[in-house]
């Protein structure tokens, strides 16, 4: 049984403080699935242009990603440039080339509709709800969204995620769907919006997860050198859902709150593998043996 | 056997998003005392002005802590005033006036010089050297310093800090002090420094503990609501020193990495408990049964 994602799949340039890349691999689809596949199968849902590279299909393909969802248009594929400031926990856009990403309308292949688990990356919030309608039920949804959406189709946002298990967003995202200023606060809100389960990520300053009755913090694994964070985020959201499709959790029963920390665990791991090097690069040579042993780790310096 | 604690002794003016206070009881060492008395007993060394309230020795005295050493000179007590901006984790400084802090050159009565713990909260390192060489040989010495003397004072810094068991400083510091841009960077060099165990404090984002080979990551209390976050990492420090002190840990023996991990957590809870109120409100009320909930709710909301 799957986990289903749907959303970018991209070329990207990046400036950081300690180096530059003009073109490579990216996307959140491309981050989400590279990060779950380690977990569980996948299933992409997404769109490139006649411009995408034979060897980047090859390494979603070389990990067991099913692209049959992964549709070619006419046209180049996304492009997004941009430079990380000092600190790398803020960016700056440089450019933003939307290509045939700009009329993305995702269609589910016969293959993924009965799929129990379904991830939606930030996209359109209405494309968002239409993908889980051409679903048959998945037992867990879960999704970003992005601070554009929450400004220009809130009314949209609010109906989509109504349906959701779960909803990955950072904190700024949060305190602007919350309109609070507290973490608490804002997730209090938000868990009345709908999704049982709210993920905040924090960037290098680690994630949290609510729900009514629960919560739990962790702290971003202490890397000894950062390099890119790009896809940082959606690697979380990759580790968290695909821990939970892994383990075939079944949000229908209770919700176990140990094996969701666990989650936040495997996620946080995957984050801090993403921003060793840049893009996807991590990725070619990541075992899941590295990714147990990091879980292993962060247990051993959290532990009281 | 006591924790002797030394540093400044003040009156605050903060300004807050949330509201202002324009004269408060403050000073490193009086956060600390109150932090660290809750676990141990405390001696105090420092100097107010003949301003001192009545009221504010009552509350020192109140939590038992000794104020022997607490010298009242001529001339008013330093005043400190400042404004936080938006997001509580940064401020900016309107006002200090030294007055008799300006001449502070402490003296330890008798009764503190064979006490077995010693933290000097943050004052010219020299003058922390100083106290240091009054004391009979302290089990464990600590203390916390300040970007301005890594500027001005350096080569004392580094002579005074190469003989204390425990560094306290935060994020901007070690970057400051080591010269790295990475926390664990920053910490491999400053532990060659001398100080056999290093904390970072990280404010809202927690704080962690470094040692050759050991290291331990905490998240913050993820408080619901942040009043005022004036003295909230000498809170830490506080709790820090006050709970191994209590337990009296002799580092002469193998330092235990799990006390040094409770000890954060400790520190971490009493940072959460100064930020709920104005100044040092909050320890008028505050009940080491409360410490303890929050101690093992941060267990739970920590472990997976």
């Amino acid at each position: 049984m799957s986990l289903v994602v749907v959303g970018s799949v991209a070329y990207d340039g990046v400036i950081t403080p300690h180096g530059s890349v003009d073109r490579m691999l990216g996307g959140a689809c491309t981050y989400i699935s590279l990060a779950a596949s380690y977990f569980t199968p996948v299933k992409i849902v997404g769109v490139v242009g006649t411009d995408f590279a034979e060897e980047d299909h090859q390494l979603l393909t070389d990990r067991n990603i099913d692209t049959d969802g992964l549709e070619r248009a006419d046209g180049l594929t996304f492009f997004w440039r941009g430079e990380y400031y000092e600190n790398m926990n803020q960016r700056k856009t440089l450019q933003t080339d939307l290509n045939v990403f700009e009329h993305f309308n995702p269609k589910l292949p016969e293959s993924y509709k009965d799929q129990p688990y379904l991830l939606l990356g930030n996209i359109q919030p209405a494309l968002q709800k239409g993908v889980r309608a051409q679903m048959k039920g998945p037992k867990l949804t879960g999704g970003d969204t992005m601070n554009l959406w929450i400004d220009i189709a809130r009314d949209e946002l609010l109906a989509t995620i109504a349906e959701w298990d779960v909803l990955v967003i950072n904190d700024e995202e949060a305190y602007m769907l919350s309109g609070e200023k507290s973490i608490r606060k804002s997730a209090e809100k938000i868990i009345e919006m709908g999704p049982k389960t709210l993920i905040i990520k924090r960037g290098g300053d680690g994630a949290m997860l609510f729900r009514k009755d629960h919560y739990f913090v962790a702290p971003a694994y202490p890397l000894a050198s950062l390099c890119d964070p790009t896809g940082a985020g959606d690697c979380f959201a990759g580790g968290f859902f695909g821990y939970l499709a892994g383990i075939g959790l079944d949000p229908a029963k209770d919700f176990d709150a140990t094996e969701l920390n666990r989650a936040v665990i495997y996620g946080s791991v995957m984050g801090s593998f993403c921003c060793e090097r840049f893009g996807v690069e991590r990725f070619r040579s990541l075992s899941r043996a590295e990714i147990d042993a990091r879980y292993e780790e962060f247990r051993k310096i959290t532990s009281f």
